[in-house]
């Protein structure tokens, strides 16, 4: 399967980029990151052209990284400024690739595709990080399994109830809608009315004893943008009336076999609650660390290095559709992209 | 080298399986196994044919498994009986392999092969298991090298001499016997005549100054069954009269170059002595993982991947006739099983 | 590239081989290294020739090795000797290599390519570990890179700018002078007149306040024997008059892609000082260890398994000569040995 590279990825939380070098493999390329005095972030390829150290390992100096092993320097758009030797002409070759990155929602956005390409206009909007009316936590975890077998999971909303104790129903697992679609952005949902809430609501303070209606709705857009808006109202309520607490999902390929997980915790309730705000990020670290990433991680151990779910033909239940849909968008997605030559080139020193 | 399917292959000790879910990797297959409600232990391919979670994550629910990703339930035979999900109509594909098992002797016993070639009367009886007038203690360690370099320590009966410092004789190693053919069971063996004890047996409870002749008669039966009868009697004495101390071996390939080993402390002698009990097997664990291990771990990593041990041409020594003759008998077996095209598949999913 | 088999390496420190069983890959070639009990080194292949257990496992018996699996015993000629079993005759084949060995400069040499062709004249001298004026202190370390990425370390010496914060100076990396050129011996060298003393010198007792000439002269030598006369002198002053504390680096691969790096520091002042001497060995293994040893190491796991720079591309800085030339005459080197079929053959079992 090959990664999609047209396509803008999360990098980085904003908060994460500061006046430091911060490495990170993107599409198995290795990035550095950092921030410009200008409070910008850039991005160059980690990789010194000159004997191939990483340039995280060196030092930043102003908008410039300096090279730790024989200083020659880089600025934000790759180009070396300075050769401290000889004559300190800069060999014509001295550059480094630099990154289109946005910075947007809270999210630094990378493009690994050609910059021509790269439109600000295509990053996908979620709500809850952009609205004032929604306090966040954020976490990132990393994966040892292709990207995809992270949606699978996202898109397949039963899992709660076997992988998740805190999200478990008496009656069983939710029964899911069927998924509207629209363009490329698919969609996953359950509607539970009429329901004694779950250990989560009874945590987030819906009363023990009321019952109410529990909604869970995921919105999918490639390659790896999700947005669970879930919520509990009084029987027959507006969403807006009741606890919102929409989740953003974030998966960036480091590898074929390996993911970047950001995830963001959104709330339109207590928002100035830092007691709260501190278990919500707790329960994050918990849930997604302890319950969701081992599940993921067996499977790909058991999958080798495939990473094409479907030539291991597994058979398929109702509950899978939203992911299948997803995984076909993104089949397509790769294949135009191979058809116009710009797919994952093969890492040049790869053996 | 080809592994053997065609044969049983100890899968645990019965006190291993219990009402909940172990894992292990036999012949390269994962396998889960459990026992039944009604005692009966049952054995499955411990990966869920949905999403390729191993079932060994899931719950026993009575005599089915809880996949635990997404809820589907499988019985003892490998059926799916359960779909939670939408109409809960069971897809034709839902069904995983069960493995025929026998258990005897204290081992659950697992066919690998095609199912209508298991027949239980050709499972290997070790004496010591059954006789009540044994007392035994068992033994596991998992080794990093092919079953067969195992054996070959096993039937080569001078090592004691380097490899065990417990069994070392002043006069040197025991010049081995030629060993008697009988169809394909191998025997290794050696007595020697008017000994002092060693310190094993000065241990056991042998008398220090006391003279005795001491035998080692080693049998082994393909693929990776051992008993080898030790044992110490006054000089000229008959077995039954003496010390017994016979030890079983099972071997069972968990890959191409890794095993189970299950071992087995048998005596005939203050068989109520649970001291004596608790120190035999620390001596076995100390013997077989500190001792033994570490010796035929060396040899794989130094063959590398080669499982074909005369593919590198070793010299051979006269210790090595019973060894050598027990590997020309899997050697015919493997060639046998893949005429017939039963040979071990390539994993469905392996690179 | 094809490791350079027809040269001396250093394969230990005198002191390092005693009345033991050392073992150490050399050139992929498993090798155990002894003192027989006239003090001579001896070094064989590591590995029994009956079932392949390393032989550094067994036992130092006069000036045989007993194997310790099952006791065959081979003298410092490589010859079995002795044969514990049935009729005690020694195989024909039961023999392993010998590696020709010299020790001189406190130094174990060993001779990987044909011993015809083993001359000990060719063993470059290292005047510094030779004359009595020296004080020498000894380190090793282990470099999961080629040697190579080494010699370019050492060839460069604008690098200690950059890399050691104790040889930094304040006018910034120093001019390399254009390195003569003499049969297969690189140099590279820069003096720095009229300087202030950088950290080092001040440690090593260079008045603070008092300027001088600090000169860096390196020699290389085939396939990885380098000598750098780094001393500090008054301004104007011959080198023997001031502080001198040349180093030496022997590098020997122990395969492709990881290294044996054994290195001295010698001086010619207060040589008697215990302190110093302890201050200088914990001063290399910092340096070395902390310094040196990442870096090249980030460059060999970013370089995957490669090990020719050049097919990467590199750019190349003025102050790459030295180590471009000294490249150059190792790829003759190979090349020259290819084709007269003394390359490094193909380890026997690898895959
Ligand atoms: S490796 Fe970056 S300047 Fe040399
Ligand atoms: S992976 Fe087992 S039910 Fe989905
Ligand atoms: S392996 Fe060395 S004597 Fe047997």
């Amino acid at each position: 399967m090959t990664l999609i590279r047209n396509a803008w990825y999360a990098a980085a939380w904003s908060h994460e980029i500061q006046r430091t070098l911060l490495a990170r493999t993107i599409l198995q390329e290795p990035v550095v990151l950092f921030r410009r005095e200008d409070g910008e972030p850039a991005a160059l390829a980690d990789r010194c052209p000159h004997r191939f150290v990483p340039l995280h390992r060196g030092t930043l100096k102003g908008d410039t990284v300096e090279c730790g092993y024989h200083g020659l320097c880089f600025n934000a758009q790759g180009a070396c400024t300075h050769n401290p030797h000889g004559n300190g002409l800069i060999p014509r070759m001295a550059q480094v690739r630099a990154y289109p990155l946005v910075e947007s929602q809270g999210v630094v956005w990378i493009w690994m595709g050609p910059p021509e390409l790269a439109d600000p206009a295509t990053i996908v909007r979620f709500e809850p990080l952009e609205d004032d009316r929604f306090e966040t936590v954020h976490g990132y975890l990393h994966v040892n399994a292709n990207y995809q077998l992270i949606s699978d999971n996202l898109l397949d909303l039963t899992h709660g109830q076997y992988v998740h104790p805190m999200f478990r129903n008496a009656a069983g697992p939710a029964a899911m809608e069927e998924s509207p679609v629209s363009g490329d952005t698919v969609w996953a949902r359950f509607v539970r009315r009429d329901q004694l809430p779950n250990q989560y609501f009874r945590m987030l303070g819906f009363p023990p004893e009321q019952r109410g209606d529990h909604r869970n709705f995921m919105r999918w857009n490639p390659p790896g943008n999700l947005l669970l808006d879930v919520g509990m109202t009084a029987v027959g309520g507006r969403p807006e009336d009741g606890l919102s607490i929409p989740t953003t999902h974030l998966l960036t390929p480091e590898t074929e076999t390996s993911s970047h997980y950001f995830w963001a915790m959104s709330r339109n309730f207590r928002t100035d609650d830092r007691v709260l705000s501190d278990e919500l990020l707790r329960v994050g670290i918990d849930i997604f660390n302890n319950e969701d990433k081992p599940v993921i991680e067996a499977q790909q151990a058991y999958m080798q290095s495939e990473t094409d779910l479907f030539k291991m033909k597994p058979i398929l239940l109702s509950t899978d559709a939203p992911a299948v849909r997803a995984r076909r968008i993104l089949k397509e997605r790769a294949e135009r992209e191979q058809r116009q030559g710009a797919a994952v080139p093969v890492p040049v020193h790869a053996k």
